[in-house]
């Protein structure tokens, strides 16, 4: 069995216990609300990881924002997916592959011109496509507004397309990575909700079948009260977690699944920087905790068990250099803490985006590495 | 042959022509000067790509930025690499493995600390590991001091290590990424080159052998006026270049030889938001321009031709969503100049974090798809 020592770096760490405990806190909240999980696989991207997922949690499906992620799931057996990302007259060939092969593919849509296209893509494919309005409850992005006139005018076209199947309506609450408190995100939970159930109604007031009530957020997921209405909930990201969750009250250092090792490559003494061979290659570019109150730089620090050390971070980046310094306000780092070849762990401050940078996990149980875990990449 | 709109988005384009301009304009100015090259290839990983670096100019050899770089391009014919990053003692068995096989490899090391344990792991591996001293002459990273005594005292522990080769200096101007000014950069040029030669001649003095004089950066190799006393210069973004070189001042829009291609998804009408199947995922989180006078977001907006459209930029992306918007100052986006479908091509802040999100380069020749050229990635 192999050590982390052994390990050449940089490496995507994995410690599948702190993930089986996330997962089994999701799969808990949201069973004991009376819903089933569709969780976004985008953050892990991993078969292997998806295995767990299913052990530890009632899913109806799975929710992929690629379709290469379609199929490469497809692939390993899954078949109800969700493509939770607009599609385009372009991708209905691909989509209709899929289709072809006995997937279950769900699309989705905010646009009434998009439906003609669609629809026209779909006919010539010879394909019939289900389909999902996507719903904006908090003006993060896409979607139509749950209350305005474009939901029931999207419903029609829909239902008038001879290759288009209306399934319900999906949101997305990603307004929620701005929430400053759990009490506003718990206040965002209920407007996600209500809105999404609402825009429900709006559809069978109207006529139309709505069957599927999908919402999800990470963040809205781990604070709702209530999920009435609602037929499935699609988190992702707490699969792992991360520094940005953790900023936000969503989870702690210690629930962030994933790290990157790296070794001490070089000192400069004067300057109290220690350089890792972890850089943004390693750790990808994300900054996302810059506008939260704690700033972690490209990542906290840890020792070798994960243990984080407080007064250093990964304050500087380069392409396969990370700079390790003390946090604003702290003495100079003496840089003899942290000898050459030593190791250390860094956790992220966006776990999408810090494992999309690697091939691989190395999974962890009690500090061995007991297995490597492929996950599947690009379009 | 295949056109874009055959494309599925996002897809990593390369103009083939405007990347051998690139190539050639550097060549003439390096061997101009008297100098060959050894390209960095961390910009691109690719070795079709390296086929025309080398059919438009004259390499020495080629740099790495990763062991798995050195492995790729090794084996693809490659023999004369150097690995450009400091190397640790649990580098050296991947290192061995290279050089048993016949690999031409040459490592890099600022460390008295680093020698012993290298040394020691290189005995145990029974190999012979040629080594450059890094120097800082900027301040921007790594490396010694040029007229410091480490300089010295690392020449005589490598000289005195029985599986050590003292095979000279090399250095790595990033510090010019910082100028704001050609001529500042011209300056940063005769500092790097000043700072390297001298840093040799000490060692000759010293009574070592100095045979490789090597620097390198994209701004400084562009700008430099004298080469004398260096035999070798390792810029690598100058292949593509990219919206950073651009604020440098060291291309211009028109140089940038990759871009990402993607279509319209979706509109945000009422605030002037056109929604792209191109986000972080396929731009990176590279911010790089967040800093220069002119903030390109996540990149230049241009048509399908190339042609930048200036009064727009990618201003925000999230995973698999990019969101095309009015910049600063300008009046809210008419989304309708953008219809879904559509398809647009984003010029990237940098082009070696932009790649390395993508598979593979969608070759361009005339705006038609000519190839497909497959690049590596990880470690």
């Amino acid at each position: 069995m192999k050590q982390l020592l052994d390990l050449e770096t940089p490496a995507l760490l994995l410690d599948r216990d702190v993930m089986r405990a996330n997962l089994t806190r999701m799969a808990d909240r949201i069973h004991a609300l009376g819903c089933d999980l569709r969780p976004h696989v985008k953050t892990h991207k991993s078969l292997d990881v998806l295995r767990d997922v299913k052990a530890l949690s009632r899913l109806i499906g799975i929710t992929v924002s690629t379709l290469h992620e379609a199929d490469y799931f497809f692939a390993g057996g899954e078949k109800d997916i969700l493509y939770a990302v607009g599609l385009t007259p372009g991708k209905v060939s691909h989509a209709a592959t899929l289709i072809r092969a006995g997937c279950d593919l769900t699309v989705i849509s905010d646009s009434p011109d998009a439906i003609e296209a669609i629809q026209a893509a779909a006919r010539a494919e010879d394909v019939r496509l289900p389909v999902l309005i996507e719903l904006d409850v908090d003006g993060h992005r896409s979607g139509v507004e749950p209350d305005g006139p474009e939901l029931i005018e999207m419903a029609r076209r829909i239902a008038a397309s001879a290759n288009l199947d209306l399934k319900g309506v999906m949101t997305h609450a990603g307004g929620s990575y701005d929430c400053r408190s759990v009490d506003q995100i718990r206040d965002h939970a209920a407007r996600e909700r209500g809105l999404t159930v609402g825009a429900a109604e709006r559809l069978r007031d109207a006529g139309h079948d709505c069957p599927v009530v999908s919402i999800g957020s990470t963040p809205t997921a781990m604070f709702a009260e209530d999920l009435s209405g609602v037929t499935e909930v699609r988190p992702g990201v707490y699969t792992f977690f991360d520094l940005f969750q953790a900023g936000l009250g969503v989870a702690r250092l210690s629930d962030i699944a994933v790290s990157v090792l790296g070794t001490v490559i070089g000192h400069k003494k004067e300057k109290g920087w220690v350089i890792i061979d972890a850089g943004w290659m390693a750790m990808s570019r994300d900054r996302g905790t810059a506008n939260q109150p704690q700033d972690q730089g490209y990542g906290v620090v840890c020792d070798l068990d994960g243990r984080p050390i407080e007064d250093v971070y990964l304050g500087i980046a380069n392409q396969e250099h990370g700079i390790v310094i003390a946090r604003p306000g702290e003495p100079d780092l003496d840089v003899g803490r942290f000898p050459i070849g030593s190791r250390l762990r860094i956790l992220p401050n966006h776990a999408c985006a810090t494992s999309a940078q690697h091939n691989r996990y190395e999974v962890l149980e009690d500090s061995r590495v007991v297995a490597e875990w492929p996950r599947t990449h690009f379009w």
